[in-house]
């Protein structure tokens, strides 16, 4: 007789023994998890309000649509929902374009179609013949796709659907992701592995994650992708690679997602054969207009270029002595027969220009106002300076009532501790979208210069810098698919709360359970504060360690440009830390409304968030809660140090709610942004130290290495660089 | 009333829509699939055979194995298959290292044993107390857990189970996998994505892929992996690499893995601050013992290093005026005391030396004879010159007697089409292991040397260098995985028939119908003959285009070193085309033992495979079926590109036996490889008939394209590079 008792398996690499088979398939299926829904009471009001599907339309997207009803209801309610052909009885749902509606139903949502542009959709429960149905519908294909995808996010958020009356639309034109994917499938600022496209083996491989990028992309209303990196390779636009694109823009048609490209300025030199690249030179015109019209023949609904000129070494119409508005005007006459647009950067700051580097954008940009083609948009970075933790909204905001900006964000973590931390954006974007600019007095909030309400711009877009690799979760960190869908409805609807979004990523990609949904949420909320908090408190910004920007590197000094130098940026000194870029300083703030300027100038009004972003102050000065400057900072940087334990503290007790991969990969996580937030922490203020001469103070705990330990360390290999 | 009908959906994208939920994993799951079986009397017998499993011990690997146990059966046979405590009933599968069963159990195997290494398994049916039980033994837990995937892999081929009596042993002691893995992640010769290994979120995160490649190794019984290129770079040896190391080491050490990592002979220099790297130096010698120590502290069982010195630009002991010996002594010394190897790579050939490259690293290397020390082991890779499509087994196998020499196939198929040809190379693998050296008479052949039962060496391995990435299904091309599972067989088994690996792969990976079976498995074992019609054929070799090695690149001649342009391989002129290696050319047939000298030099009895390998043929030289050496080329060419429209054809036929997702990809991929035969076919054909100046045959397709078109084809983004 053998005697022996069945294993337990708790230790690590028994964790994931045989996880893959649910597990990393959850992973891979983002927010998109239709998940059987456990609460009864509301799986019997689904199952009696729907009885079956009757979809309308013979196209791409319908098939499309049909598709995730199927897959989305039978995985949701645990059985097979019926496909009709007809309508016969109640409780179906009716998908179609309005095109293809009866006249009857047409009639029944007449007013509901006033409400909605191109892109929007109705849901609606309607009366047809007396019998109670639920109504998909949309003026073009696509918004019936949008509507359908809606739908689906609301069971997914366990809500009644007894009642539907529901109208939406997007509120900008372009909402658009940046891939900065270069064509050897590194990623520029990448971290979540390498790039989706898989040049090589395109166009006749392909790749299912192409199409479950358009899915996941189409079910969150982003309609565009800017394939290349900004800073560009003109052999992106030979026919060798364009057949690729082609490739990939049939694929996403069907989910409404346009494709577009970076345009290298001197391509017409580097794969034109041309002299020159000057844009008033009528053979480079011509050389656009013909590669325009070669682009558009493979791909008629293209969607322009964006470009990245004349910054940070980066080609363009400068080097020809013309300005902006002649580059970007030049390649919008060659799209513009096509209805391409230009999306132009302003993120532009010379290395020879001693000023501060925060101003340099205004400075350039904002006297072109009203000077651009009606199909070029410009495109600001959220900041003056570069995608920090925190920044003050970008001052061109406002300032150039006769010309569409559009907003980039960077859902890719360049700055915020890569895919390794935690940090929830749709709280920092909202922060900035909120901001008042005060261009038209009180009330000029950010948002309404992007959405264009507030100089009726007829363009308007909110670009995202995009977080997407090749990794199983697409994201390299579970939460930070948050970003990419938190973005996407941001870029729908700008005025969305950023903690309404946090609830429904989280019960999409997890669970309904409020248990799980309260903490976690409020761990999201508060992540974007944690992170400023460990690496740039009270407007310290950019003392991230050079090149990489991985972990703090607030000692050097030693590069060529000074403004590529942490201390050109923190100025800290015996007498104090910051950046003066009030009047006593570079003025920068003379860029921003009178109002904000006054209260940017004054150190008591000033926000105590972007301090040091605005004054250089004493390190003995009294902050409104009493302490001062230096005992203030350090308990900042201790406090983030706090939040992030505080956060695995959260997450640990989740265990019983989410999938055993996905609570031990953020687990572990965690675990490295804690280890990276104290990093942070000890290397800051062992550096400021050295300059206010000051006792770190209570409540701050000991670093566990020197300065010149935390100086010496080195990441040649850190990714995205 | 609304009427329509349900949509088809046959098209492209749509084929994709919902398929990740299902597809993708079986992308992801290998050969592991475990398909529910469908032939209801196999599946009777094994529910009848198998009621229960007890598993004995409580190691790590004895929770593996129990796991993969329950996985395996519960989803081949459709129900849970009960963990017992205590043998109680009759058909339980007792599973449990030596040490843990009954002495009972032991006798009745006792002589099984005998018959098996430490590695090996015992798989029996056996009385125990007249119950019929199945046992699963062998020496160590890793044996055990070799024995249950045996077991698991017999299940999934259908066979029956009722009277099992199994005994089997690995045939090498070292069965690795060479990853050619930068710490960028890039993958030198990679096609397949990126590295696996994540460094940055190491050692913290364990991805879950390490477990399941672990899993995946230890399923074919691969012991060792090397995590880093030949290319090396010394960081990996510093601490904060190390520790990354230990992590994995930690994951695969459960699984039976080793960790190994290739060292840069200049690390002394580069990372331990000395003024050489010379090896008879003491402080360098030290350095090196000290390095060794450092790394067993972390890591009791690391496996060694593997070591490219002095070829192609690395570093090496000729740097300092000693040989490869003195080096390799050195570093052998350091790892001695804790039981590590050093595999010491013969692949090397001389910018200097005007002589034939083929015959370099048996003119260096074969005087070494006897010289290593104990623990030192040299790796050859199967031919003279660089894992082409075909070449002659290299000639220092059999001819180093006194030296373990290990074997070095190349998985990942640099010159064999990337990851997008579908090449099954154990068909290859086996033609070099059946390969006759003649060196110890008739019969010494290669894999005699390779298992060290020609020389009784101790010391015996294979290596292939790694086809995989971080694509979503490892290899690229799903096919791809098959020569991943065949290397490991192979490597466990040298003696394994490719034909029999083929099928067994396929069972597990695909499907157990014999109308899928027998012709993909035809199509498997004819490919590997197809890329060489199409690409080298009649003993042509490298050359492909440079650099990359993406494509033909005949004509090219412009690069510094001679042998590295194909001109130099294949020697094509009015008088005829190949490389003189006989007796009247370079004489590298002497290096073979005489019975094959004699062969090889003469035009009449050289086997026409490998004919211009050995002689400059003439263009109207009659080949054995009576056509002319330039007629017979063109047609082999053809007949390559005619093999892959076949295989097309036997694919397109299985379309019912494979999900949707495997069949579409491998088409695209077919589509792909057919197109890419017709380059191959037209580019040679167009540039070797410039000096045959002669007419393609009846037959032969024209070219498409002209062979200037051919030549100003770029890649310069080609993966791998």
């Amino acid at each position: 007789m053998t005697c022996i008792k069945k294993n337990s398996l708790p230790l690590l690499a028994l964790f994931f023994v045989i996880s893959w088979t649910a597990s990393a398939q959850k992973d891979y299926n983002l927010w998109l998890q239709y998940n059987k829904i456990s609460n009864t009471q509301i799986s019997s009001e689904y199952n009696a309000e729907i009885k079956g599907i009757v979809s309308l339309g013979n196209s791409e997207t319908s098939k499309i649509w049909l598709n995730e009803l199927e897959l989305g209801l039978n995985a949701m309610l645990g059985n097979k929902v019926v496909v009709k052909s007809k309508l016969e009885d109640d409780n179906v749902i009716i998908v179609g374009s309005k095109s293809v509606l009866t006249s009857e139903i047409q009639k029944l949502v007449e007013s509901d179609f006033e409400k909605i542009n191109d892109e929007g959709f109705i849901i609606k429960s309607i009366l047809v013949k007396n019998k109670k149905q639920l109504l998909i519908t949309g003026k073009k294909d696509v918004s019936v796709l949008y509507g359908v995808y809606s739908f689906l996010r609301w069971l997914q958020m366990n809500k009644s659907i007894k009642n539907l009356n529901i109208t939406d639309a997007p509120k900008t034109t372009i909402r658009i992701l940046n891939h900065w994917d270069n064509l050897d499938r590194t990623v520029e600022r990448g971290y979540a592995g390498f790039s989706l496209w898989n040049w090589q083996k395109l166009p006749e491989f392909i790749d299912q994650r192409y199409v479950d990028y358009a899915r996941a992309n189409a079910s969150i209303g982003i309609n565009g992708t800017v394939l290349t990196n900004v800073n560009a390779n003109a052999l992106i636009l030979t026919p060798q690679y364009l057949e690729k694109v082609e490739a990939l823009a049939n694929v996403f048609r069907p989910y409404g997602i346009k494709v577009y490209l970076t345009a290298r300025f001197s391509s017409p030199i580097e794969i034109g054969g041309l002299k020159t690249a000057d844009p008033n030179d009528a053979a480079v015109a011509n050389w656009w207009k013909e590669k325009a019209k070669e682009i558009y023949k493979k791909i008629p609904d293209f969607g322009g270029f964006l470009v990245k000129a004349n910054s940070e070494g980066q080609p363009g119409p400068q080097n020809y002595g013309r300005d902006h508005v002649e580059g970007a005007n030049m390649l919008a006459d060659a799209v513009a027969p096509f209805g391409g647009v230009i999306m132009w950067r302003a993120f532009v700051y010379s290395e020879h220009d001693a000023n501060d580097r925060a101003k340099q954008a205004y400075t350039e940009f904002q006297p072109y106002d009203g000077k651009f083609r009606d199909n070029v948009i410009v495109q600001v970075k959220n900041g003056a300076i570069d995608f920090q933790p925190r920044e003050p909204f970008h001052p061109l905001f406002g300032a150039m009532p006769k010309t569409p900006l559009m907003m980039e964000f960077q859902i890719t973590q360049e700055y915020l501790g890569f895919s390794t931390h935690l940090v929830y954006l749709p709280r920092l974007f909202q922060e900035v979208l909120d901001a008042d600019t005060f261009q038209k007095g009180k009330g000029s909030t950010v948002v309404k210069v992007i959405d264009g309400s507030l100089n009726a711009n007829k363009i308007t877009g909110i670009a995202g810098v995009s977080n997407i690799g090749n990794d199983l979760n697409w994201t390299g960190h579970p939460f930070a698919q948050a970003n990419w869908y938190g973005f996407g409805r941001l870029a729908w609807n700008p005025y969305l709360d950023s903690e309404v979004i946090a609830d429904e990523w989280l019960r999409a990609t997890f669970s309904n359970d409020e248990n799980f949904i309260k903490p976690v949420k409020d761990m999201m909320m508060k992540s974007r504060e944690a992170v400023v908090n460990y690496m740039t408190p009270l407007g310290l910004h950019h003392i991230m360690d050079t090149g990489h920007h991985y972990g703090p590197g607030p000692w050097v000094s030693n590069l060529t440009r000074p403004e590529w130098n942490p201390v050109y940026y923190h100025k800290a000194d015996k007498n104090g830390i910051g950046f003066d870029r009030s009047k006593t300083g570079t003025n920068a703030t003379a860029q921003y409304a009178p109002e904000l300027q006054k209260l940017f100038d004054n150190l008591d009004t000033c926000p105590e968030k972007d301090l040091l972003w605005f004054h250089h102050v004493a390190w003995d000065y009294k902050l409104k809660n009493g302490q001062t400057l230096w005992n203030g900072m350090a308990l900042k940087y201790q406090e983030g140090v706090n939040q992030v334990k505080e956060m695995q503290d959260t997450w640990n007790k989740t265990e019983k709610y989410v999938d055993k991969e996905r609570f031990k990969e953020v687990q572990m996580l965690l675990e490295i942004q804690y280890k990276e937030a104290k990093w942070w922490r000890d290397a800051c203020l062992l550096y400021f130290q050295q300059f206010s001469g000051k006792e770190l103070p209570k409540g701050v705990e000991k670093p566990t290495q020197t300065l010149k330990y935390f100086e010496s360390l080195k990441f040649p290999f850190a990714p995205g660089n």
